[in-house]
């Protein structure tokens, strides 16, 4: 029988994908809707491309939400500590898609975020939501923090090269351009069709809070401390992220060393594959795959390794009901797109 | 236990949306994948957001299929009829989303393309494969013709209306504008970033094909001769018809006596949806689902009808499984995604 | 010597065109820039493409405006009215680039607009400012109200048409599509990249206020009132409209008939020129040209036109500009592009 | 008196821009044009965006180039050497915005491009065309090999940081991403606009040729040999490239000493200016500015420097009028555009 769920934030993109992937999942489906503004309104005025468009959303309140099997909160940074907390004060378990518990100590998280949280203790206490590196610990747990979508795409590349000691783990570029969806659907100047159409940039150069995430996430994986110099750049289109990385290689190695480290993870993983060249985000948009590809500069030691993903599903939603699939006992992949749509 | 499908032309737009539906779908597996020039090539290397990319592509030639339980052609004008034809004589029923049997008399098939048909006795016996008009004879054939994308569009919101003899059948505007994937995968400079970005335009005015298909298919649900006047447009997005329709109603008409037209056909339709304003096209961006909205202008009795399809699904992909379902006596709906992806 | 002018509502896109045109103009230069929300902020912040960016944007306030030797003013509806009568009451003549001065009756004007003229006497006395309709009275007037972008695409085919009896005036059907710089540069979330990128609509379906100013210019052509429906598409790309018209042609009329119409009109035309098969709206990005071709279906005597204009030139500060220079005895064509860019 | 010139190679994206800005020179006019496949068509036929579309293209052949003041050469790689040799030999000063003498050793070129040059003694004497950098030989050479488009991107920022020791030579990291033109207009399958629209990719992952261009350029300004790895990506857009760049700064150099460097040079500059934040590529887009902005992470001691051009203009067509106006005595910034366009 199917574990029923409830999403709060379904009114964003990610949301909206949770929602999707939801509906067309055998073991899952949507027991209760939560929204801010669009709370009491139908599923349909917010989302006219899914199916039963005439649910009705309900508040973002953890006090409303019917007794589910597990909880996912899609919501704005800052707004998932008072939820997460209630819910699971009942006994839902909770698959947190925002930032809140991302981060391992309250000091890391004053530098990234600029203010305490609500629930120091909790810090530490969150598993981190990337079931290629934390599988075991996902299945025991009742509270995930699902990754960000750039860290995912850096992450997944780096970790099996830093934990096999073959990429130095200091100054790591990580160049990465991501679609507009990854910005969210909130109105913005600067998000307008205008502004974004025709154009690239950076943006947030040097202080992105992806950075912390992904230094802390990889300190995990690393014999010493690993500092990256992150650049995230808007480029026009919906979906997808593009992450380059440039990582001094360790005296010696070769890059069928660095493609043998990263085989030997990723062989039997349903989602992750090595490519030739380099991916083009269209071949994952709308999968929950990820593809990487390796090169290595013979003269300098640099190893050039690209990543692409679907931020809004490996980098979000699908993300998160993989770690669901776990925290539930069901199979991984169940109700994950391995195939995307194109063009 | 699934029922295994041929598909020839896989590796073309149409072709990749077949595969993506059929691999999704409970009741129906790929078992034979044609290709023209990429035969020998893996899926992979042909669709890489595909699953299973190691499938190998065989070659466009009916005697090498294998004895499945349909086949569906997705080729090139013209390329259809051979072996369509040796496919039946093999007892493999076909839906063919080629226009070789739309047309209903060599003279009507001469004037719309200009050459004889090869098989002349066949026109006529093929089914127009438009499920909502043309259910019953789906599920008794074993050859449909399946709906081209324009026409698609174009005779779900127009057929209830000339059949309830609620609008007059000459002098009818069609004005479509469609996304690039409807010309296909093939090279053409005409279809280069450079070229369709950032730009709109007409293109075949008063001369392209899908003009006399509708006359055709729409003839069967009036009274007197359809008379279409059709300008097809191409505006820079991949996906995506929308057809504004411009029918003078009979005198007397309201635009009530419209909207219960179609509501009383299309009311328990599964992928048919009466909406009001202007749908979008991203509303059905993957879906089999077309949007209807009607509006009349009363000083004229004008009625500007607007119908948005995904030209690939419920245009091309969707719309053939919908037919084949029927012909294999499954569920309508089996395989089909009601809802799509946004943004 | 060349002549100072003020641009009011210089923030926004036609403002940002008007800006360009002007500094690149041999016989204006820019004497005052006004703005609303923005006024204190430096041009660069606002229109970063532009040159000498730290020029300082002032209020649009008629009162601060220098003594020019003409105004601009590219405001949003109901606020020109105001400014325009207080800088004619100071002898500047004034081009309004808006919609308050188009129809030519009190009456009309609430019909269109749902609201009462704050100056219904001037109703009537402004110019309708389209140099290829309106030369001789643009040049002897000091007040011309600026065509809409969708009716500078309509009239300009039609309106010889009319006027040489070839067509009939009513039931003209007019499909247009634009980008979506038409839509202004105010934030709303319909125009959000999320939103528009991918997606085609008809939007203000049967009620769009360029409707009764189509009207009411091409009844100052036709021996009897014209009768327009209008729908007006948005579809993803930044500048162009491309018009879509459907015309009964009266018995007997050719379509040489109708291409000798129009050439015999164009011919010495700078702007405007007729082209076979159907403009690309990126032929005329960026120039003030309007290119129309010609289609007549023989069998119902409808004729097809198109014509494809930059909403942003042709349809907004282009024209305004070709008005001014007439206005001040200029060369008509003085500082304004014959050629776009591309791609 | 103006100065006639003529353009080999007129048919192509750079080659439309030459048009364009040459059309409107006041110091330069068009003397003729060249073209391989297109020659006896009209510019119309090919440029149809450009004025004056009645001109008759010729061929590509230096032999039937009147007695022109200049050439100007924008031709596939390899194609230039013969026609500029033979229009040296004539007397005529050669832009050539190919690649083929951007190098300056015969060993250099053959590690580049893999064969031989056919005219060896060539290398080395041809002067880089990049005006900031090179002014006073530019002003005294017959023969200018232009920048290619990342390498100006790459160049202007880097070169002041390189020559002021403030940056490490070694392992510069160069991610750079480009709209589509930058891979010219010949007809591909990579190039449709389904293969690249809503997707991002790197391509000649360490092997693209400007490269080893970029470090030739750079060895001129730096005390020791330049070591980059060059990533070039694609996004979908059609103008414009963003180069983000991170070089070591040499210890205890400040954000402030880069700033100044790059203020120093630059200060007097028209088309080069520094920004605050990220440049986006809109704001150069039809423009021939170059903006740069300067970021430093304090912890690791890295630069990230951002520069955007426009590729089609500063990174190409406009450049090489830039060159064209010194060799020929004009003022620099002669008919070269300081504003682009927005949206």
């Amino acid at each position: 029988m199917a574990t029923s769920i409830a999403i709060l934030g379904s009114s964003g993109y990610a949301g909206g994908e949770l929602i999707r992937l939801v509906d067309g999942h055998p073991d899952l489906n949507v027991g209760y809707l939560g929204a801010f503004s669009t709370a009491g309104k139908t599923l349909g005025s917010v989302h006219p491309h899914l199916r039963d468009g005439h649910r009705i959303l309900g508040a973002n309140d953890p006090e409303v939400v019917p007794d589910v099997g597990l909880a996912f909160l899609a919501l704005p940074h800052g707004a998932s500590s008072v939820p997460a907390m209630a819910l699971l004060d009942r006994g839902i378990p909770v698959v947190d898609l925002g930032s809140d518990f991302r981060l391992d100590t309250p000091q890391r998280y004053l530098n990234a975020y600029g203010d305490d949280h609500p629930y120091p203790d909790q810090l530490g206490h969150w598993v981190y939501g990337l079931p290629e590196r934390h599988r075991s610990e996902i299945s025991g747990t009742d509270r995930v923090a699902s990754p960000g979508c750039y860290p995912t795409s850096t992450i997944l590349p780096l970790a099996p090269l830093l934990a096999a000691g073959l990429v130095e783990p200091t100054r790591i570029i990580v160049d990465s351009m991501s679609g507009v969806s990854g910005a969210g659907r909130g109105v913005q100047a600067g998000l307008q069709f205008g502004a974004v159409d025709e154009s690239a940039k950076a943006y947030k150069i040097l202080e992105h809070r992806h950075q912390p995430e992904m230094e802390r996430a990889l300190d995990l994986e690393s014999a010493s401390p690993v500092e990256l110099i992150f650049t995230p750049h808007l480029v026009p289109m919906q979906r997808g992220i593009l992450t380059t990385i440039y990582a001094q290689t360790v005296t010696g190695t070769t890059l069928d060393d660095v493609v043998a480290a990263l085989e030997h993870v990723y062989q039997d993983e349903p989602f992750v594959s090595l490519v030739a060249g380099s991916p083009e985000t269209r071949w994952v948009t709308g999968s929950n795959r990820a593809l990487i590809s390796v090169n290595l500069d013979e003269r300098t030691g640099t190893a050039v390794i690209i990543c692409a993903i679907d931020n809004l599903v490996k980098g979000a939603a699908g993300q998160a009901v993989q770690a669901a699939n776990l925290m539930l006992g069901l199979d991984e992949t169940s109700g994950l797109p391995m195939e995307g749509w194109m063009p």
